[in-house]
């Protein structure tokens, strides 16, 4: 592929190159604007859509909207055509567009590190899957210590259940320890109190594009139309609260208290380069879930962790686990097409995640309670702290990028500090 | 309580007195309208605000807004003023407020048979309850007919699951029979296609006031001034998809095909004569869930079916069930204080149902699958027909209502026909 430069400096390493071009949402004097990263630095699409500098490629209210919803429902045509031309406005060589370049840029950029970022999608409804086999199998283990670790519909439909909308936060939002029912070991019912297995689950989930009209299902060879691009999820998850609560119906309170996205969407256009095969499925699914050859996404992924100690010694992060987006056994499609064969609508602007994503090693595993086996085998943080699961003050940061030699993009950060319960 | 007449005329027997004023949303030349329900009348809120005539009450904007929201973020000292201004404009006597009926009236009324019906509120969550002891029980005889129906964790607190916004629909609604997973008895693994096991769930929805801050609990006792009034809801379910598929994260595509609400929102106000108590606690509940004292109300349902045959043979609707809201173990303080006690955040406009209701007797059932006891005990419909589970062409319709002598109130209906599968 070859190198192109912005004439926006972008540091090496950075996850927004020109190649990126990821959508995100920002707090802007009391209202909340559209821009797109590149480098440190967000390009204000309110400003260039005021500036009458995306005339001929779209709609400039898709671009002056307080949410990506309207873009998000233009789908995919409108997507690569403004793509090209956000790519043009930015490229450094003489084959781009100078109208952006030429005027005063100064009030078309904004600072990264000055913004505050906002989920940029109004989501109608937010699923989660569970879409790993390695995590699947480790979860049944734990929860299930009698039976087989891997119930019989598994391998037959990415099972899902619908969670909570409300409590999707950005980037950088504070984690509540949530209270709760829980059963400990030595109790003769429930008690109440703080979640004292607080856990992570590592995950990716798509934001949708168009939806279906009420009762037409999305054929699998239609589903990547439907889908804008991909976010870092961190599924925050009280695991005693979960392990109490959730038979017969799944989880809920266990999992409603928080969810954290990265702040920027990466488009499947930016994905395209970095679509591969996912792993085998046995048996063969059935037909209605067949035709998802090379539509897993090769996305390096890791979990970084802190504590209060750590950082009051100055001490770095350490990562905790990596794994990789491509090892789903279940693909988006496959998602996509299960989610509306019986006719359910999908609106612009829903979030479906992917579940844990869990590596066959033990320090691929995208939850605490895989990597340290229900806390029998704590993790050693440096200073000499151990952890099973989250205390207070701990600090958690997924992060996803993709690469191939120096060309790179990346998803930013899905960060959250944990904060004493009320 | 002195009879109260309206100057608009109300039949005996209509769950629209002005003893009742609930709220919905009607479809008004491309936009949409709030409004509340008089006799056979809508009373068109947008044209009262438009004409001045809550001056000093609330806030036109409210009252002319495209859904509930608003009205419902206002919270209840504005929901107080407003129900009193709306009767005294409505009542017949010489001590109400002539301002409207002085006007030509004509201009702020549709006749409800003429107007079409919309899901009055943005959803943003939909929670689905499991509250009644005895469904809980039969559910859990022939879903786990080898263990303890009710699992240890039922008694201590409401057990509950997320629902679909997307496919909340409104009365009248057609319901397409949902394709999907399931496992026949003589097949050796899942085979696809339409739903052979379509049932309904009777239950009692309520729509959320104001919301609470992100992370801070809703006390049970603060509970009631976040319910804005209730609406009548079928939890449509394809047992034989939602049998495979439930295990271990809980029903999903055996209930997201759609969720058909009664379109007239009947506010805690109006329901306030029927507030009593529900039944005991054993065991007492968890402090965070106690004093729920008079919390249940006492509203009378019915489920009707007519098949189409009975409707070319102008056979009425048969009666299938008959039960009570105020049979419900869990009450909705208890729910609500339950949704928040991790610190999720609820909005204006989420609807939380109460899950199926169902009485002690076999005729108070509130689903086909226990009222047949799973199809074993077909139902017997007039003209020779029998019923298990659904057939298409097949029409449902809720009922509800409160009354005590001639004072009555009620919910209008939650009605579906059944169309065959794509």
């Amino acid at each position: 592929m070859p190198h192109i430069d912005s004439w926006i400096p972008v540091a090496p390493g950075s996850d927004f190159t020109i190649y990126n071009l990821p959508y995100g949402a920002f707090a802007h004097k009391g209202g909340v604007r559209l821009g797109i990263a590149i480098g440190d630095r967000i390009l204000d699409l309110y400003a260039l859509g005021d500036a009458g500098l995306t005339e001929g490629v779209c709609d400039r209210a898709l671009l002056m909207a307080t949410s990506l919803n309207p873009l998000l429902a233009a789908g995919p045509a409108i997507w690569k055509k403004l793509r090209l031309h956000l790519a043009a406005l930015l490229r450094g060589d003489d084959r781009g567009d100078a109208s952006l370049r030429e005027r005063n840029a100064d009030g078309f950029f904004v600072e990264q590190r000055a913004a505050t970022m906002v989920v940029p999608m109004e989501i109608g409804d937010y699923v989660d899957f569970y879409s790993s086999l390695e995590h699947a199998t480790n979860l049944g283990k734990l929860f299930r210590p009698n039976s087989e670790p891997l119930l019989p519909n598994w391998r037959h439909m990415p099972i899902a259940y619908h969670g909570r909308t409300s409590t999707v936060v950005i980037d950088g939002t504070p984690i509540l320890r949530p209270n709760g029912q829980r059963t400990p070991a030595n109790s003769d019912g429930p008690v109440f109190g703080p979640s004292q297995r607080l856990d992570i689950e590592l995950e990716v989930g798509f934001v949708t594009g168009p939806g279906n009209r009420f009762g037409e299902p999305i054929p699998i060879g239609r589903a990547r139309e439907h889908i804008f691009g991909l976010v870092l999820v961190n599924d925050w998850s009280a695991r005693d609260i979960q392990a109490w609560e959730y038979q017969p119906l799944g989880p809920f309170l266990g999992k409603s208290f928080a969810t954290t996205i990265s702040p920027w969407i990466v488009t499947l256009d930016a994905l395209e380069p970095f679509r591969t095969n996912g792993p085998g499925q046995d048996p063969a699914p059935l037909q209605y879930l067949r035709g998802s050859d090379r539509s897993a996404y090769d996305i390096a992924l890791a979990v970084d962790l802190s504590t209060e100690k750590m950082r009051e010694a100055g001490v770095a992060p350490i990562t905790i686990s990596r794994t990789n987006f491509k090892e789903l056994y279940w693909s988006m499609l496959q998602q996509l097409a299960h989610v509306t064969v019986n006719g359910t609508q999908i609106r612009p602007g829903d979030l479906y995640a992917s579940g844990t994503i869990s590596g066959s090693q033990p320090e691929s595993m995208g939850s605490l309670i895989e990597l340290t086996e229900n806390a029998t085998k704590p993790i050693h943080v440096p200073g000499g702290e151990v952890r099973g699961f989250l205390q207070d003050g701990d600090e958690i940061t997924l992060r996803g990028w993709c690469e191939q030699g120096e060309f790179r993009i990346g998803f930013g950060t899905a960060r959250g500090r944990i904060t004493p319960a009320r």
